[in-house]
C-alpha cells in the first residue's frame, strides 16, 4: 500500500501523510499498521512504525520508537518544541510516554475505541497539551480495517 | 548504597532485594532510584534500573527496559509465566506496557502517590493479573526519599 495523495508541505495533512506512509510500511511487514512522525519546527526529526512482531517487544509501538529517536536526534530528553503525528490514537503506554516527554502537541488520525487512552476517561496530558484528532481520518482508519479484514480472511 | 540484608532465595523478598540492588545502582548514577527484575520460574531473566538521564530517554524506566530484556531472553513478546518485582509502583506508561506484556504478576515495593498508575483510579491490568505491593516497603521508599533529599540539599 502506498500513499498517493500529495499535500502542501508543512501542513498537518502533509505530516500525517508521512505518518501514514510509516503505517503502510508496518502493513507490508505484517505489523498492526500504525505510524508516527515527530516534527520540530516544520522538520521531521523521527519516523517510526509499529514493530512489535519484528522486535518481539510489546513496547515497540510507533510512538515509543519515535519518542526515543527524536530525543536522540535533539540530544534532549524533552520534546518541548515538537509535534507528534500518529495515525492511531495512542494507547495508555504511549500516552504516558508522550506525557513524560513534555511534547506540547499530540495529533492523531483516527480514534481507537478498543485501546485508546481516551476510553479510560482520565487526564493523561498536561492541561496545556494540545490534543487533536481527525487528520486524514478515513485513510488512517482504512489501513487498520484492511489489516484486520485480511487477517480474518487468512484464518478462514 | 548497598543492600545488606539477605533473604531466602526464591522468596518474594529475595527477588525484591535484587530489584533494590538495581535501584541502588540508579542512585549511584544520579538517576531516580527505581529498579526491577523479571523472574521466570524462580530464575531472574532480566534486571534493569531507571536510566532516563544516561540514555536521554523518558521511556527508559526500569520496567520498560526489563520487559524488553525479558522478552528478548525468552524469544517471546509475552511474559505469560513471569513475575516482575519493581521497587516503586509503575507509572501509567509502565503499567500500560506491563498490561501489553500479559505478565500475570506485578509486585512492587512502595506506592507512588504522585505518578503511580493507581492514582488514576482506572483498571489497567487484566482482572486475573495479581498486583501486590509492600515488599521491602521501607527500603524501597527510603532510597527514593534519600535521593530527593540529597538533590534538595544540593540546590540549597
Amino acid at each position: 500500500m502506498k500513499g498517493t495523495m500529495t499535500y502542501p508541505i508543512f501542513s498537518d495533512e502533509y505530516f500525517m501523510n508521512e505518518a501514514l506512509k510509516e503505517a503502510y510500511k508496518a502493513f507490508e511487514s505484517g505489523e498492526i499498521p500504525v505510524g508516527a512522525v515527530v516534527v520540530d519546527h516544520n522538520r521531521i526529526i523521527a519516523r517510526a512504525h509499529n514493530s512489535t512482531q519484528k522486535l518481539l517487544d510489546v513496547t515497540a509501538h510507533a510512538e515509543m520508537i519515535a519518542i526515543t529517536a527524536a530525543a536522540n536526534f535533539l540530544g534532549s530528553k524533552y520534546l518541548t518544541e515538537c509535534t507528534i503525528y500518529i495515525t492511531l490514537e495512542p494507547c495508555l503506554m504511549c500516552a504516558g510516554a508522550l506525557a513524560w516527554s513534555q511534547i506540547p502537541r499530540v495529533f492523531f488520525g483516527t480514534c481507537d475505541p478498543k485501546a485508546g487512552y481516551s476510553t479510560y476517561g482520565i487526564r493523561v496530558f498536561h492541561p496545556k497539551t494540545v490534543v487533536r484528532s481527525g487528520f486524514l481520518e478515513p485513510e488512517c482508519a482504512q489501513v487498520i480495517k484492511r489489516f484486520f479484514l485480511e487477517r480474518r480472511d487468512l484464518k478462514n
